[in-house]
């Protein structure tokens, strides 16, 4: 009943790249039902032949990848990672009619725009569901299944070792320093944690479901980005308080009159009856709300060697069926167009933690500030007496920018001793 | 740089036809921007044309499917539901090469392993996103994304009806009867309750995900199936002592050994810190644990007009640009044709709780029931003395058919009064 075996190339052998091996040897019959054609692995190319991979037969391993491309197989992996030569790469193998699938979040935050147009100018299929958010199928079912509908604004818990860090500083009240310290220490933090704690992996992905949800032309520079270095634990605190839990979240989301697009990625507080709330620990959730199907969450491990190339022999298996029925699946297009908006035209709402003087008239003067920015406020909290007097606000929706200037006026007054926390607060109802 | 337009043919104009039919016309542009080329509705097949029917232009009514059919379009959309004449008109729009999409998860149920490949036989595309979980985008994850792992165990909660009737009792305390009342007069469970309340609602998309998941033909007459009507809010209230929550779940899992399937539908105790404890009210979710990819959950409405025509028209969306490409996407085969088993092979812990006998040996003779058909008890927590002694039991894993005979055998014993609940116990870690 099979067809000719369609050949795979794949570029890189690290983690990813030895777990994608071993599925596609281990799981070929499983494979071969499913696609009408068996899948054969053509060769491995890796950076140091010298190293031994498990999994992968020596026979395919090569240095050579521009010389492995040129083979012209009928698909191409790429997990090595990096710009270059990974973009190179795969435009020559896109060039020579394979379809390409890559897990590259750096490279499609970069200049996705341009992976996508390469594609259809080749007629091939360029798949990425590895690139967000790992095994959980996210970016197949915005591509396609939501393609009849309008998103309006996608929330994202994608980057696991900064959950990791925020559940544990919830559960256990902890410190960021400690917490960071002990998820080096599991594995669950690099050395240098910048990319992870400064919300950089974030907003790269953030870029990706952006520019896939509102079908613009979204990378990473274009992603307003704050990290998790500042959030402490009486913030983490006033948040269980309040009944919130602080997340690190990627937002994407149309403005609010609908002609542009903002793309942020910061701490924010969500409401402990969301779902987003309940994704603990080094899980990943993407939560989408779309005109007509309302609101949906996806949810699942966001990395990992195994988890990974689950998502990409998924991408394998869709191309490869496409090019045993002679077609290609849906290509990706930028049409849309919307311009990229900062995040000071973003509708948000704001938590404001205030160390404030103990006296009369400085809840009035408090108000008056807000009141100036036309910022309304939605829940005042007022803690202790004389020194440790302390006033907590959550506001109702304003401009970002208004809620901004707000913190500067109240940073001003001389009421307020110390503004001790600032946050935005997502997933509110209504909100 | 559009083709020529695609025609769309749509039977049934009820709420969900009436939406997908507004989606079409009004979502026109952004719709052909995403295919590739325009999307033309040339007809709706309606039962009684002299009904008003909203956002639909009358010009295009009918009460002659048969005849809408056999005018060849390049996607027919069947959501009149009932599996005759649905059954017929599907197979005759195939076989005169329209793309299929329906959301008729009984006929789906019943027969989907025939229209699969009637489906293949005649080349065309057949997707049925909206059969299960309405707007949540989960078949075409199931059937594509997953396409390179191995799915071990799906679990579902799949019925809003029954999600809302549970969260009620969990919240409020409140008797099924009394919650059943309050959903009726909300709009949240019909006249005559039994399809939701007796699970065979969840039975038949049990059916439809076993089928996607295991490769494998299941019908809703597999699917062992318990409904919620003899849960109480004794057994609710137990549940939320030992940090459970109950719901009807949909599970469709491998044998232990691998070489068959179970499908069953029942209530169940699970978690509360597992994810889907957290899907309150009429939302369904999904999860879905997987060998490679790890455990995944997805969440959204599961009913609806607007929710339902998202999904239906994402499919449309996919058979188009698959027509504007010249292939086809992903057919589904029964090739692993495993068998499936009956639910008394199934691995799984059961909850029982007893009134008991006040008075020395009683434990012993419990214990003995559960170690004479080899389940090893996991909890015991003795309640009350006298009169009011009861004992509430949590088992280790056991077969299915093992635990239900020690509840029969503990019927039998002098020192049980009553057996006052029984139910099995899912999502438990390291189950």
């Amino acid at each position: 009943m099979s067809a000719a075996p369609l050949t795979v190339a794949l570029l890189g052998g690290g983690t990813v790249g030895a777990q994608v091996a071993r599925l596609l040897l281990e799981q070929s019959a499983d494979l071969e039902a499913r696609v009408g054609a068996p899948l054969q692995l053509v060769g491995v190319a890796v950076r140091d032949t010298a190293k031994p991979r498990e999994g992968i037969p020596s026979d395919l391993i090569t240095d050579d990848a521009a010389e492995l491309i040129s083979r012209g197989s009928d698909i191409v992996v790429e997990v090595m990672g990096g710009i270059e030569p990974a973009r190179s790469l795969i435009l020559q193998a896109m060039a020579a009619g394979s379809s390409v699938i890559t897990a590259n979040k750096a490279l499609l935050a970069a200049d996705g725009a341009t992976l996508y147009q390469a594609a259809e100018e080749s007629g091939v299929d360029l798949y990425f569901e590895a690139s967000v958010a790992g095994a959980i199928p996210l970016l197949r079912p915005l591509r396609e299944s939501l393609a009849g509908d309008r998103v309006m604004k996608v929330l994202g818990i994608v980057n696991g070792t900064t959950n990791f860090i925020l559940s544990k500083m919830d559960e256990e009240g902890a410190d960021y320093a400690d917490v960071l310290a002990q998820a080096q220490e599991l594995g669950y933090a690099e050395a240098d944690p910048t990319a992870d704690v400064g919300g950089l992996d974030a907003a790269a992905k953030a870029a990706i479901l952006a520019e896939l949800a509102f079908h613009t032309r979204v990378t990473f520079d274009d992603v307003s980005c704050e990290g998790i270095t500042d959030v402490t634990s009486a913030d983490v605190e006033a948040a269980r308080a309040m009944g919130f839990v602080i997340k690190l979240l990627a937002v994407a989301e149309r403005t609010p009159d609908g002609s542009g697009v903002i793309v942020r990625v910061h701490p924010a507080m969500v409401p402990r009856d969301h779902p987003l709330a309940s994704v603990r620990d080094a899980f990943n959730a993407v939560f989408v709300e779309a005109e007509a199907a309302g609101e949906m969450m996806f949810y699942g491990r966001g990395a990992g060697g195994a988890p990974t190339a689950s998502a990409v022999l998924g991408d394998v298996v869709a191309a490869a069926r496409n090019r045993v029925s002679g077609g290609r699946g849906p290509g990706e297009s930028t049409y849309a167009d919307l311009p990229v908006r900062p995040i000071s035209e973003a509708l948000t709402r704001y938590y404001v933690n205030l160390d404030v003087a103990d006296r009369p008239g400085v809840l009035a003067a408090i108000a008056n500030a807000f009141a100036a920015n036309g910022v309304s406020i939605q829940v005042v909290r007022q803690d202790g007496h004389g020194d440790d007097a302390g006033l907590v606000v959550r506001t109702h929706l304003a401009s970002d920018g208004a809620l901004s200037r707000t913190v500067d006026e109240l940073r001003s007054l001389d009421a307020v001793k110390e503004v001790l926390g600032v946050m935005r607060v997502e997933g509110e109802a209504g909100a």
